[in-house]
């Protein structure tokens, strides 16, 4: 088959790689009919994180399921899947609790690499969940974004103790971000404040549920979203970076007893036990346990309540990968949707 | 009137002090049955926090209203009351919340020194509350307790989501963290940790409702928390002490979506951003809201449910003020009150 490679900062190729193969009686073989580049994959692309031997790369995914182990009960070869990053065996202790990205069995979907015509999913069960039928096309984007961004940005909100009433505000304009803004309006926030200064991610947010924008960042987007709120911070804030800067950003802008949702994977971060201290804020994130949420992501697509999808504006076979990682590392792009 | 003041580290001296009148319409002065030293005051006391001048110490307090100003409505001169160390307003929207310490009017007591005959408290009708009656002498240290430590480790277990059917686990065995055992039982913990090397604290974490004593620290007692839960971590930690190892391992000692509740006032702590993330942890807590509490805790005190002045193992006469803090200071004492 083929599938994306990374060779170096900079450097990521479509190749050809072997392909995949029932390695354990729990595991399922996927045939994607749509993949993605996350903005995690940036820190990689960008050299941020180290790499250190050619790199599969790619961890979001839809498809058709190709084959099953032996002891697969819940999804069958024909039948269309979305799947999370993480596989998860969703019935240990962590599972049960809704934190599947912890399951004691957690295995990445990363080293296997998405970004290719097909994946091996471990833990089909747990990790799998079939569409009704068959998706029409229209829907295949946003069913994509259930497999991560949605899933995430649906997490940071949920982490963020939006609800109705309360004023949200997210850190971050990129998928996650905008997804987190979707996440917010369905869960029934008053006010949405997009800090953001792209018009194209502007638009979006606003067409997602935004209330307000603010395109100061630090401590005068901090001051923004203050003066927004009668001086009194946000309820909620959705922290969709991961770098000191939107952390503190996040953690100042919200009120005491208010609750930071952070879901930007941390890169040189650290907060500074005082402040947060004298803060008052409620503190909880990391990688989202979209499983969780995928049953119900999953219907409101169906439902057409929701079109997470119109965060891919650009779309790309996959044999153009680099153009697709270039355009995103530029921020032409919010997000690049790619057809093997 | 006599008042202990910190002139350098070390020397903290009764001394004659101006007795504090009423500045605003809505304070109360109170004339001080009893106080105490705090494990905070330490941080002075040792020099971690700079002493710049002669500095009136003391902010737990409870005894009878002598004075009103003319807009205080709730509480009147022959009156019980017990306060916070936060005066607020208890009416603004953070009050409303829950978070009295981060009242918009909020006003530390500290400053106004409450190891002394008599205090000043700002906002008296948001900050105080009085006793049914005036209490027998044997109530007197719980109801003490309730002004600061006891809310304080009550604070801690309501941060840390502590309920029924759930392992807490403590780390810090002062008064606080004692104290924090004692609210894990009422709140319903199935299992409570105590983590512990003296004896006399051991002993009372054992009367206050542990179930389970730990003497290791840092990585080791990590390690122990998760052999008693098999392997998963507890679901509730709540840190009473401050310092970068005590909240390294609370974090690490929680379970994926489990709950840190941090009540140490933070010293020279930097929670490292990537650990926290992929910890799943939420993290809450800041200067506890005692306010929020106190009626509760009145009520669990006068009906005789519990009995948290025991965590007083020492009472000296206020003039002895300095013997109370080098007694604490060498950890001869768990928490010492004193008479004026």
């Amino acid at each position: 088959m083929r599938g994306a490679v990374l060779h170096s900062p900079g450097d990521v190729r479509l190749e050809q790689r072997a392909d995949p193969t029932i390695l354990k009686s729990t595991d399922a073989i996927v045939r994607l009919t749509a993949t993605c580049v996350c903005g995690s994959d940036l820190w990689d692309f960008r050299g941020v994180n180290p790499v250190n031997q050619p790199t599969p790369m790619g961890h979001e995914y839809v498809g058709v399921v190709e084959a099953i182990g032996a002891d697969v009960a819940t999804v069958k070869p024909g039948q269309f899947v979305v799947g999370s990053f993480a596989a998860s065996d969703n019935t240990c202790q962590f599972c049960r609790a809704g934190y599947q990205t912890h399951c004691v069995h957690r295995e990445w979907i990363g080293p296997g690499g998405a970004q290719a015509e097909l994946l091996r999913v471990p833990l089909a069960d747990g990790t799998l969940v079939a569409t009704p039928e068959t998706p029409p096309a229209e829907l295949i984007p946003s069913l994509l974004a259930a497999s991560d961004v949605l899933g995430t940005g649906w997490f940071g909100a949920v982490a963020a103790a939006v609800g109705p009433g309360k004023t949200a505000a997210v850190v971050g304009d990129g998928a996650v971000g905008l997804l987190a803004i979707l996440a917010a309006k369905q869960l029934g926030a008053e006010h949405i404040i997009a800090m953001s200064r792209h018009e194209s991610r502007q638009k979006l947010a606003l067409e997602f549920g935004a209330t307000d924008i603010v395109t100061e960042r630090g401590d005068e987007g901090v001051a923004r979203v203050k003066d927004l709120t009668d001086g009194l911070g946000a309820h909620s804030i959705i922290e969709a970076v991961g770098t000191q800067e939107s952390m503190m950003q996040a953690i100042r802008s919200t009120r005491p007893g208010g609750h930071v949702g952070y879901v930007g994977v941390a890169h040189g971060v650290a907060v500074p036990g005082e402040e947060l201290f004298f803060s008052g804020v409620n503190l909880h994130g990391g990688p989202a346990p979209v499983r969780r949420f995928l049953p119900q992501l999953i219907d409101l697509i169906w439902r057409r309540e929701i079109d997470p999808g119109k965060v891919f504006d650009l779309r790309l076979p996959l044999d153009q990968v680099a153009d697709g990682y270039r355009a995103m590392d530029e921020r032409r792009a919010i997000k690049v949707l790619l057809t093997p």
